[in-house]
C-alpha cells in the first residue's frame, strides 16, 4: 500500500527495456548519441513544436532551477504559488542557480489567478534601481495541491505576465497527468497557451530519473547548455537519459502512465468517500489526494504497512477520532488490489 | 574501434542487472532506499572506514564541485594541476558552487610536487585579508594525463596541504584504474595518506552514472547533504544511483574493469609502439595513451571509422608524415580484437 | 521643505570638522588608521560591550547584507517583515550576499510578532534536507513605517529567535531616532535583548556615508573582514569613515540629531493633524508621517517646491479631495521654519 | 617618510573643499543630485565620449568587479595579468561578482604582450561547453609594477581581444599617473584604442574615496546601475560622490596631483640610484619604485619612522647587506623635504 509519493514506486518495464537496447557498443558522449536526436524529433513532434530547442536532466529540480536560471537575471524576481515546489521543496536551488534572485509568493492559495498575478508583479514598481526587477512566472501544471490549470486559465496568466515583459516557465513534473486529465493537446497547454519554457517529467511517471527542458523559443539553447555543464547536470554517458526518455515517449507510453495514476487516484478517492469520517480536501484532478482521517484510522494503516505522508501529527498520541491530515499520491504502478487493501484496512 | 573516452563505452551487464533487480516494489525516495544501506556498507568496508559519509550522484563534476564546495569557503583559493578536470572540463562549475572562489594552478606539469604546492600556497600571505586565502588542495588520480601519485606521494602532499591547514581532496573519477594498477588498498590511497575527501568514479569504469563521494571525516555529512539537495543533485528515485554502485562494488567489479581497462590500455600501447612513426608521449601506466600518429596514420584510422581524440589538425590538410597528437583511452569492454584491428589498419 | 527622506539633507557640520581634522599627513589604510581605534573604542563604550567586534562601511545596504551574510548559509531562510528595506530596498543585495538565501515575510504587518514568528520558523520543519533551512531573524528598528519596537518586544522576538537556535539581527539604520524615543540604552535594545549583530546607521542621521556593524560576539569578526573586503566594501583611505563616526559620536551628537529629527517629526505631525482632511497614518514615534491629504493640497505643495515621496497618484488628474498617500520624513537639520511654511502652504 | 602607499595620504585641499561646498541644502539622493549632473558632462567631456555611461562608487574593488561583471557571464574567463589587482588583492570579489566566472593569467609578466594574450584566449576552445569560455580583457593601466602600456601597445591588445569578441576592460587605478606620464589624450589611451569600459581612478591621486566607471556603449548603463545597487555600493547621500570627484576634475587638478606624485617618484628614483648597493628593478615611470636595498639600510629607514612595503624579510635577522625588496609608491602630497630625508638616511 504504497501511496508516499510517485517516485517510491518502479520505473515501467518498458523503460528499463529502452536502457536494456541502449546498452551497446559506441555512443558519443555529453549529449551527441544518436538517441537523443530521437528524442529531440520526438518531444518537437509531440508538441508540435519544430524549432523547439530540447535537453535532458535527470532531476526534476535541475529541469527548473536551469530553466529558470535561463529565464532569470540575478536582480530580478520570480513569481510562484506560496506552495510551488521551488518554493517549498528545493532547498534555495532556484535562488542558487538564478545567482540571489527573489521568489515571490502569489495570493495564498495553491493555484495563481491573473487578478493576484498582476498585483504581485505590479507591486515591484517597473525601473526602479532600488527593488527586486520583475522576472519570470512559474506555473505548476498540475499543482503541488494536485489541481489543475485549464488551457484558458493558463493563457490569462500567460496574458498577464507577457503584458509585462515577463517569460513564463511551467514546472510539468506531473505534465502527463495534466494533459492526461485535461484531455487537450501539449501543444495547447503551453506555447500556443503562451508558456516560454517547460520541465516536462519522466521521473514520477514511469521513469528512472530524466526529465525534459523544452523552450520553445531556440534562442536559449546555448546558454541553457552552459548552464546544464556549469550546474554539473551533463551526463557523460547521456545515452541512459536518452534510452528512458525515448522509451517513454514511444507508442504514448508517458500518456498511458499518467491515464494510470490518474485512474487509480480516482479509485482511491472514491472508496476514500465512503469512509467513515474521511474528509477529502482538494478536488481530485489528477492522482493526488489530500484528506483528514481519524487518528484511529491512520494508526491501522500505519500499522499494516501503508505507506503516505502524515502531514498532521502525531500519530501515536491524542484522541483516536481527531481528524488528521494526510497525502496520498498514486503511481502508473499503484493496482486496484493495493488500493482495495487500503481501504478495507481504513473501514477497519 | 572506439577510444574516445571510457564514457562512451557499454555499462557492464552486472551492473544492468543490479537495476533490473532493484526495479520492483516501493523504496523510500531520496536516498532512504535500503539498498544505500548496503551501498554505505560496502564502501565504508572496502575503505576501512567505518565512520565514513557516504553519497552519490550521478556525475563525476557534481562529485568533484559538491566535495570541493563542502570544503572550501568563497574567499578561498583551490590548488590544482593546470589540467585538472576541475579547472579545464567544468564550465566553472568549481566557482559556482564555491560561491566564486579561484583555482590556483600549481606548477606547469601533470602532476604536483610538494615543492610547487608549497611555493602554490604560500605564494598568498596567510591572514591576509585582501588575498585569496589559503583553501583545499585538489589531486587527480589517475591525471588526466594518465599517470599516477604513488601512496608516497599523496603523503607528501597531504603532509604539505595540512601543515597549511588545507584540506584535501581526491578527483578520483578513475580511481578504480588507480588501485588496480598501485595494488595498494584503497585506505591506503586516501585516508591513510591523508586524502579528506574522495570523488569516487563509477561512470568511467562500467556504471550508466554515479559517482560516490566519501567524506573520511563525517562532520561534513549533513552541509554535503543541503548542498546536493541545493546543487539539484539529490535524486528521487535513488534507489537507481544505488543499484548501479551496489553491482560495480560486489565481488569487486569495480577492481576487475579497471584491471581490464588497463590491461587493454598496456596492449594498445604495446602494439603502437611497435608502429612506424609512432611516438608515446605519457607513461603508460593506466589505460590512457596520448601519442603521435603521422597525419596518414590518422587518416586511414578516421576513414575505417576509429573514435578516439585528435588533438592536432587539421587532419585534412598537410603532409602527410606530419606527426599529429591524440589521445586513446580504452574501457573496461575494449576487447583484443578491437586492438588488433586498430593496429593493423595504423601499420597500413 | 525637504521631507524626502533623511538621506536628502546634509552632513552636520561637527561631522564634516572631523573630517577635516583627518585630512593631515600620513594614517595607514584599510582600517588600520588611528582613527579606527577610537571608535571602536567609543562604540565598544557606547554600548557597554568591551569585547564587540565593529566595522565600519559606507552604506546602510552593505552594512545589512554583509551583517547578515555572516550570519546566514546559503541554505538557509531570513525571516523579517515584509516591508523591510532587505526585502523591498535592495535589489536583491540579501540575496547575492548571502549565496541565495531566501527571504521569509514574517506576518502581514510593520512589526513582527513573536506568534506570527513562531509560526514563520516552524513553518520551515527542521532538519528537512528539500527546504530552506531555519537562519537568521532581521528586525527593523525603527521600522520602514516609523514604528518602534519596546525593550520587551525585542526580548521576546530574540527569545523566540533562538529558542530555534536563530541569531538575530537588527537594521538599525536608524537606530539613533530609537534610542532617542525610547530612552532606554543602546545595550538594553540590543545585546541585553538578544540581538546578535546590529547595522548602527550614521548615514541618515548626520554623517555622510558611514554605518557601523557590530557583532556582540566577536567570533565573527574575520569572517566579516573577509566578507566586506570580497565585498568591496574595505575602504583604502578608511580614516575618512573613521572620521566621520568619531564626530557623530563625539560628545553624543548621534543622540542630539536623532532627538532632533524626531522632534522636527513631532512638530510637523502636530500640525498637520489640524490641517483639514488630513489623515495620519502612523503612529508618530520617530521622524517619519505617514498621511493622505487631498489631491489638491498636493499640488499646492508640490508647485511650491515641497518634496516628499508621493506614494498614491497620479498627482495631476482627479477629483481634487481624493486622498492620496504620501510619507514625510524630518532629518537633523529639519527647522521650524520649513515646517511652518509647508502647513501654512497645506493650510491654503 | 611616507611611502606606503599612494592611499595612505591626505586628500587634496581642494576636494575637501568641494566636499564642503556640496554640505548644504537638499540634494536628490541615490546619483540624482545635481553635481553628478556636472561630473558625468565632466567626464564625458575629458573623454570626448558624449554617450558615454558615467557612474560613481566609494572603492577601487567595487569599480573593478561592478565593471567586468557587467562584461563577463558567470561560464567566462577574465584575461589580466598575474600580478593584476583583482587577481592579488580582491580576495575573490571578481568571482563574487561575476557569479563564479574563472580568471586566467596571460604570461608571467608584469605586461601582457599581444602574443601572450593570443595564446591564452585560443587556450579555451570557442564553443565547446566544457570549458570556460572567452570572457573579457582586464588590463591595468599603469600596472601594478608601475609599467605603462603606449597607446599602441594598447590598440594591439584590443585587436587581439576583440578579433576573438572578448570586450576589454581597464583597471585605472593609476589612470592619471599613466596620462600625465604618457602625454596622451584619455580618449586615445582608452576607447580611441579599444577599451570598453574603465575604472577611472580618484581616491590615489587626491580623493577620500571615489573611482568613476565609465562605460564607452551606454547599452550597459542599467545593467551596471542594477549590479551598483545590488552590490550595496549606491550611496544615498550620493552628492559626496559627486563633490570629489568633481572637485578632482575641475581645473585639471587630477593631471597635476598625478604629475605631483609621477614627479616625486621620478625624484626618488633619481637619489636612489645613487645609494650605496642600491638596485631599482623597475623602469620608474609613474609614482612607484621597486627596489633593493641592504638589510642594514632598511634597518635605519624603519628606525627613523619610514613608511613603506618590505616585501622581503625578516628585517630584523640575518646579514647586514643582504639585499631587501621594498616598493616605495609616492603620492600627490610627497614633498621634496621628505624624499631628501628619507635619502638622507638612507645613505647612513
Amino acid at each position: 500500500m504504497y501511496f508516499a509519493s510517485d517516485n517510491t514506486g518502479p520505473a515501467h518495464p518498458a523503460v528499463m527495456q529502452a536502457l536494456q537496447d541502449a546498452n551497446s557498443g559506441y555512443q558519443p558522449s555529453y549529449g551527441a548519441d544518436t538517441l537523443m536526436e530521437e528524442v529531440r524529433a520526438q518531444l518537437r513532434d509531440i508538441f508540435e513544436a519544430p524549432e523547439a530547442a530540447v535537453y535532458l536532466v535527470a532531476t526534476g529540480t535541475a529541469a527548473n532551477v536551469l530553466a529558470l536560471a535561463t529565464l532569470t537575471r540575478p536582480w530580478e524576481t520570480i513569481f510562484c504559488a506560496p506552495r510551488a515546489h521551488i518554493q517549498m521543496d528545493e532547498c534555495n536551488a532556484p535562488e542558487f542557480y538564478c545567482g540571489g534572485a527573489k521568489l515571490t509568493l502569489v495570493g495564498q492559495e495553491d493555484k495563481i489567478t491573473p487578478a493576484a498575478l498582476e498585483r504581485a508583479i505590479t507591486g515591484w514598481v517597473k525601473g526602479d534601481v532600488h527593488t527586486s526587477q520583475r522576472g519570470p512566472l512559474s506555473l505548476t501544471q498540475a499543482t503541488e495541491w494536485g489541481q489543475l490549470y485549464s488551457v484558458d486559465e493558463i493563457s490569462a496568466l500567460c496574458a498577464v505576465a507577457h503584458a509585462h515583459d515577463c517569460p513564463v516557465h511551467m514546472d510539468g513534473a506531473r505534465f502527463g497527468n495534466a494533459v492526461a486529465a485535461l484531455g487537450c493537446t501539449p501543444a495547447e497547454l503551453t506555447w500556443r497557451a503562451g508558456v516560454d519554457a517547460l520541465s516536462f517529467g519522466g521521473t514520477k511517471n514511469g521513469c528512472l530519473g530524466v526529465e525534459a527542458v523544452i523552450f520553445f523559443d531556440p534562442r536559449h539553447a546555448w546558454e541553457f547548455e552552459l548552464r546544464r555543464k556549469r550546474g554539473a547536470h551533463l551526463f557523460s554517458k547521456h545515452r541512459y537519459l536518452s534510452a528512458q526518455m525515448k522509451g517513454y515517449l514511444a507508442d504514448g507510453l508517458w500518456l498511458q502512465t499518467a491515464a494510470a495514476a490518474n485512474t487509480a487516484g480516482a479509485k482511491l478517492a472514491d472508496g476514500m468517500r465512503g469512509l467513515p469520517d474521511c474528509r477529502i480536501l482538494n478536488e481530485v484532478e489528477v492522482n493526488m489526494i489530500f484528506a483528514t482521517l481519524p487518528r484511529a484510522t491512520h494508526q491501522r494503516l500505519h500499522a499494516a504497512g501503508a505507506a503516505y505522508s502524515l502531514h498532521d501529527g502525531p500519530l501515536d498520541e491524542g484522541p483516536a477520532d481527531a481528524p488528521l491530515t494526510a497525502r496520498f499520491v498514486c503511481d502508473w504502478s499503484c493496482d486496484e488490489g493495493m488500493i482495495a487493501r487500503f481501504l478495507d484496512i481504513a473501514r477497519g
